[in-house]
């Protein structure tokens, strides 16, 4: 089957159905396979990307040269594009999920009762996993392999413009199956880009226990707005750091300028500085230079304007923006209390950071803000699964339910309750 | 506003947002509540509940004559029923809830990176649940304590038979509120019997978090089918008692009789009695006939048959069926790989027992059966989240995401991280 072969909607639907239940069927095998059968899959996995380096880079070539045919901007084709060293990092990426303790079995907790039952909570996998994501083709790998490590079957539906850089990928993901003699169906490419796909996907619930969509809003919207099946979704990252009256300047400078600066497409990047009236005499004018210097734009209310003629105004609509650019937005308020006001307001309870050197303001901080990761003295950028030590992840979650933060191998189990008893009965 | 008034779809429609946005302000003061004052609440409720104990049953004895009046069944009118004892029971219920730790706040996990980042994993509520039962008047308080202690906001739609008995218990948790100077819109009941409002509460993404239906099949499947926020979900417990060659006789009377016979309505009882072949020559005959004497009718294939004249004919539908009634359905298999293939063929994922001291039958069964429960030598009527020592509960989860198993108030908590660092910025 190829990208561009016309189906039916019939046809479709049955294509769907026949990946789904393929999928199902791995994922009963899958569950009870050894740690060691999914490291060796993974490893062999990894060794076939190397192996197939020229291969992938042709069918990169292919998909590249569509979009540039199509005016797709510089920033995308960079996205798309693969090099040698691009598909070495994604090999080691798999290495690394391989060399990580795999999350099923593991014993969660263990108690007995007075009755003498003893009781464990123990991690199970979760069954099949749905990934939708954008033209990123290190995904592909990415989450099939942390599918994989966490004994789930995975049915992937990467953006139409990556198809054949996905297809040699999946390629190699299906070789290092077949090499640890489990099943090729562990990890499915959907093998069409009709974009109508996804819409079956949403509505597999027989099929498929939970969608994980990773990409822009507008994919993460429609995933949200149309899904019949849980899911795991990483909204937008609008980060915040708040310089604290009783914040050390020179760490407020160094945290807030790598928050900020160090990349600022990641979700975890700060969108808005705020600043506590207290602080501003000393510490807003050298924290606003360090970024205009470095590049940043800045746009404050009139407070920060007044620090530096380069300081643009903000609106109102600036402080509720992922720039996901080298732009932020900056604002003076009066205090922990405001700061926390602001950010629950204006945030998308992604990752937010307060700098001080008051224990009370931080631990107010931390309790009160409302989001997946909150931290104290250290750069919003850290939210991030290996910064974690959590391994891998496929993204960071926003939502309330089965995973907040970052989503890894652990995340993407469930678990069960196991009991053992000396032939207890209940009274 | 009363059970009887009609109202426009207009009406409904502002009613049901009115109940949502007041639900999540409510939430927002909850998340931040003190152990003390939520358990405060819970203790004043409970002593309304006593204090109020005539004016709940004569609510109640409204309710039970309009059933009655339309031909409810003695089991439906007896479900429905309150006495002093009953009631009683109920605050007693809250008291205990009071007594248990607070989940909200506890630190699941804490580690330090190689950077010194102190990490921590940290339970918080989830926010605005709504609750969907039947006329269980008893479910009223229950899952309105359990939200209160894990510091969500409530909103609870109780079958319209038990409304003004739901009224009169919800007035009591409304007094404990007051009393502990929490918002009083924490717990609010859907203030009609209009159908319809369950429709719109399903679709209240806005303002509900998570949706929890507590009641039979087709409420569940109503519920699962609209939804458009998450569900946790109890599906029907077709639980198994699988009696191994190696059993030990007495221990398998023991607990075949109490799985299926201690109450037969309870979503633990055992469903369905697998014995191996091995040992149905001297462990088959004394099981089934403890269970017929015992008033159980037992339905099985026909080596079954043959131990007992009463023993009548199952069919296959008898194995996919949950009786909640003293039935049970019975089977020879070959050893512990066809018992665990049964379970996994008939079972719903509940609840499921092996009898057996091998130790490698029961690791086997343990590890293979894919239920939210797996017991080795005990009864599956420990299916029970004070059973487990989980405190009480609000039902028990099927479903593989968020919750598996007991329901009490942790489950009822989302969690966030807490990083502490010294200035630490990402390379």
């Amino acid at each position: 089957m190829t990208a561009l072969r016309a189906t039916t909607p019939q046809e479709l639907a049955e294509t769907m159905r026949g990946l789904g239940a393929r999928a199902r069927a791995a994922a009963q095998v899958l569950k009870q396979a050894s740690s060691e059968r999914k490291n060796a899959a993974l490893r062999a996995a990894a060794q076939a990307l190397r192996d197939e380096t020229k291969a992938i880079l042709a069918a990169n070539a292919r998909d590249v040269e569509a979009v540039r045919a199509r005016g797709a901007t510089e920033a995308f084709v960079d996205r798309l594009a693969l090099n040698a060293a691009r598909i070495a990092g994604t090999a080691r990426g798999l290495d690394d999920v391989a060399a990580f303790p795999d999350p099923v079995g593991h014993v969660m907790a263990e108690w007995t009762r007075p009755n003498g039952l003893v009781i464990q909570r123990v991690r199970v996998p979760l069954g099949v996993i749905g990934v939708i994501y954008e033209s990123r083709p290190n995904v592909t790998a990415d989450a099939g392999g942390l599918c994989l490590k966490a004994g789930n079957a995975a049915i992937l539906r990467g953006g139409s413009e990556s198809f054949h850089t996905a297809r040699a990928i999946g390629a190699c993901l299906t070789k290092g199956l077949r090499e640890a003699d489990l099943p090729e169906d562990a990890i499915q490419l959907v093998p069409t880009t009709d974009r109508e796909a996804v819409g079956h996907m949403l509505k597999m619930i027989d099929f498929i226990d939970i969608i994980v969509p990773r990409g822009g809003k507008s994919l993460i919207a429609r995933v949200q707005q149309e899904s019949r099946i849980p899911v795991i979704a990483h909204l937008d990252g609008n980060c915040h750091v708040y310089v604290d009256g009783k914040a050390d300047l020179a760490m407020a400078r160094k945290v807030v300028m790598n928050a900020k600066m160090r990349r600022v497409s990641v979700c975890g990047a700060a969108e808005t500085l705020l600043v506590d009236r207290a602080a501003a005499p000393t510490h807003l004018t050298p924290v606003v230079k360090d970024l205009l210097d470095a590049g940043c734009e800045v746009r404050g209310d009139e407070a920060t304007r007044a620090v530096d003629a380069r300081v643009k105004p903000a609106s109102e609509d600036d402080y509720y923006t992922e720039f996901l650019e080298p732009i932020i937005a900056a604002k003076i308020v009066d205090g922990v209390g405001a700061a926390i006001a602001h950010v629950e307001k204006y945030g998308s309870h992604h990752t937010d950071a307060i700098v001080t050197e008051d224990k009370a303001a931080a631990e107010r901080f931390l309790n009160e803000v409302d989001s997946a990761i909150v931290l104290v003295n250290a750069s919003t950028q850290f939210a991030d699964g290996a910064e974690f030590g959590m391994g891998a992840e496929i993204g960071i979650s926003t939502g309330r339910l089965h995973a907040r933060g970052p989503v890894g191998a652990e995340q993407l189990t469930s678990m069960k309750y196991v009991v053992r008893g000396t032939g207890q009965v209940r009274p």
